[in-house]
Parts: structure tokens; sequence; C-alpha cells
């Protein structure tokens, strides 16, 4: 049973932070998180909000924050030339793949993550998106259709209204439960929080 | 001598839940800190930002976020009823008694905080803000003449001006000689980033 929910954009520098934590999140709180990728510039629409780093005066401090988060949890990253991009790709690809494999389709979300926040690989480019698909023994050809077809095209834009609708508007974005959290900044008071439901659900059955 | 810079406006949330931590955050860390509140509007004019809040989707969240982290911080907190305010007053009357007894500014400034978040005073009010300093051996009568009087006026546009030319747009922000930290859910960071240089600056004087 999923217990945390991850909604992430494929363009979102924190996302990524987060994303690279996770493996470690799951095994030191005793949760199963379930990977939503979903497209962060229809939230912007409903919140008035533009990209951060476009943001007067907030873009430069915010720039030098992810370097900072970057380097203090050892994550390789910089800022991509293309930043940021629309991530439709990648998406569908994602829920394609994890309607075949969940395990799978974690393992290329991380690798899309890192070609495009660590080696600079522009990911607005399909043919990077497939690239690191044949890294792992994923049917390319069966890929490349998926992203064309209505099915994960629809699954991409029902996923994105439902996190709309939860109030996901930024990314990364987790539920616990009902509980929202917005931010990379938020794991520890998450895994906090899971910790003090557990007590309580556990003190209420003894 | 001051090592952290502690920006804040005295109607802003998450600068209170930060003030709550910032004993235990000198001590704990060994470092001094520096209070400087200042008039965040005035920065909201440069980012092109309005206050949380009253942001659409994202200032119900936000709302949320705050009650759950003074909750998990075991500070009482609500949102007084006339927030926000422009908090002339009170940062006018703490730079006068700063210049009497930077202790008694400090302590002062923690009940305007007190007083507006914990007990719902209305600190747009300025006899709130006297009964404020009452409570302490501060003349109030010198008080009222000093909020009044152009040399404290003067005093909060320039630390006001210096805030937003060294990067400050929000509230609480921090600086550690040249590195801003914003937010009071980066203070672990600034504690880990000061911790860091401080070993740095030992292996370089061995």
């Amino acid at each position: 049973m999923s217990e945390v929910t991850f909604y992430f954009d494929f363009s979102s520098p924190y996302g990524y932070l987060a994303a690279e934590r996770m493996e470690a999140f799951e095994s030191r709180v005793g949760v199963t998180v379930t990977w939503r990728p979903f497209m962060i510039g229809a939230a912007f629409k409903q919140t008035g909000q533009s990209p951060l780093l476009s943001q007067p005066i907030r873009g430069t401090y915010f720039r030098h924050d992810m370097e900072r988060c970057a380097r203090l949890q050892n994550t390789p990253f910089h800022i991509p030339e293309n930043f940021p991009y629309a991530a439709l790709v990648p998406t569908r690809a994602f829920y394609w793949l994890e309607s075949r494999s969940p395990m799978l389709a974690r393992k290329f979300a991380k690798d899309i993550y890192r070609g495009y926040f660590a080696d600079g690989l522009d990911m607005a480019n399909p043919e990077n998106v497939f690239a690191a698909a044949s890294r792992h023994s994923i049917n390319v050809s069966e890929m490349r259709a998926a992203v064309e077809n209505q099915r994960w095209k629809d699954h991409t834009r029902t996923v994105t209204e439902e996190a709309i609708s939860l109030g996901a508007f930024g990314s990364p974005f987790f539920f616990y439960e009902d509980e929202p959290f917005f931010g990379n900044d938020r794991l520890e008071q998450l895994a906090q929080w899971i910790s003090l439901r557990k007590e309580t659900a556990g003190s209420q059955s003894d």
C-alpha cells in the first residue's frame, strides 16, 4: 500500500533534489512512496505564479539555494541550458512504463532527472528521453508509440488535474494521508509527521 | 562580534517562528545573532510579490503550514484578525531601544511578536506596542517621542533599504558572512553551514 504520494515536475530542480533522497527517506521512515510526475505549468496558471528562477531578485537567491542544497546533500546539479522545459514526453513515458513495471518507471524517472540536471542533456528532445529508456530493458519503439498515444496524453492530463485539485501548486509536493507538504525542505517535517501519526495509531490500538 | 544577521518583519509569521527559536539556535550553534526588523512591504514592491497568505491556493497551504510548523516547535500561534499590518511603530521603537540596550530591544521584539501572534493583540495600535514596553523598565514617554522622531523614521528606512540591497526579499532572512538564507526552514541549513565554515577555518589555521 502506498502511504506517501510524491508529485513532481521533471523540470523542477527541487523535485530532482527530493527524488535523489527518496530511497533513503523510504528506508529511514519506513514508508512506500508513489511517484507522480505532473505538469507544473498548469498549476502556475491557477496560482498566477511564474517559474521561481525567472522571478526578479528571488530568482538569483533560489538559484544559489538550489546549488547549495545540492552540494550539502552531495547531489551533482547544474541548471541546464534549456531550463525550464515542458516535460510532456518523459511524463507520458513514465506512466506508460509504470503500467508495465512501477520499479522500472522509478529508475527511468531518476535517469531522466539525472540526465537533465547532472549531465545537461536536453530532455525537451525526445531522443534523449528514449536514450535514457534504452539503458534499461525497455522496448523503446513501444515507448515511442506510447508518448503519442491518446491514452497516455489523457492520463498525464488527469494526473495533473488531480494534483492541482488536491492543492499541489509546486514541485515537489507530498501527501501523507490528506496532509500536504510542499518542498524538498519539508521532507524532514514529513518524516516527523509520519512518526507522530504512527505513534498515535500505535497507542490507539493498544 | 555579530556573526549572523536576522532580518524580519514584525508582521511575518515565519519571522515570529524563527524568533522563538533564536536563543536555542545561538547556544547550540555558538554564534551571536543581531536582530534587524525591516519593512517587508518595501521588498515586495521590488520583487512584485504579494503577502503569502493573500495568494490564491498557496495562501491556504501556507496558513496550514505555519500552524503546523508552530505546533511542531511548540510555539503558540494564531493568524491575528488584522493580519498583515505595517509594523512601523514597533520597528522604530526597536531601534530606539536598541541604541539604549540591545538585550532589552530583543526582549521587547519577542514581546511584540508574542503579543501579536500568540495573544492576538492589535500591534497596529501604538498603545499595545507601548504597553508591551511598559512591562520592562522602559521609559514609555521617551518611546512615544522616539517613534515620531525623524531619526528613528530615517533609521527604519535605512535598514530596510540596506536589507533589500543585500537581497533580503522575505522574512525571515539570515546572513552569515555574505551567505544568504531565506526562511524559518533554512535554520538547520544555516547551522550546518556555520559548522562547515568553522571546520574549514579551523583546519586552515592548523
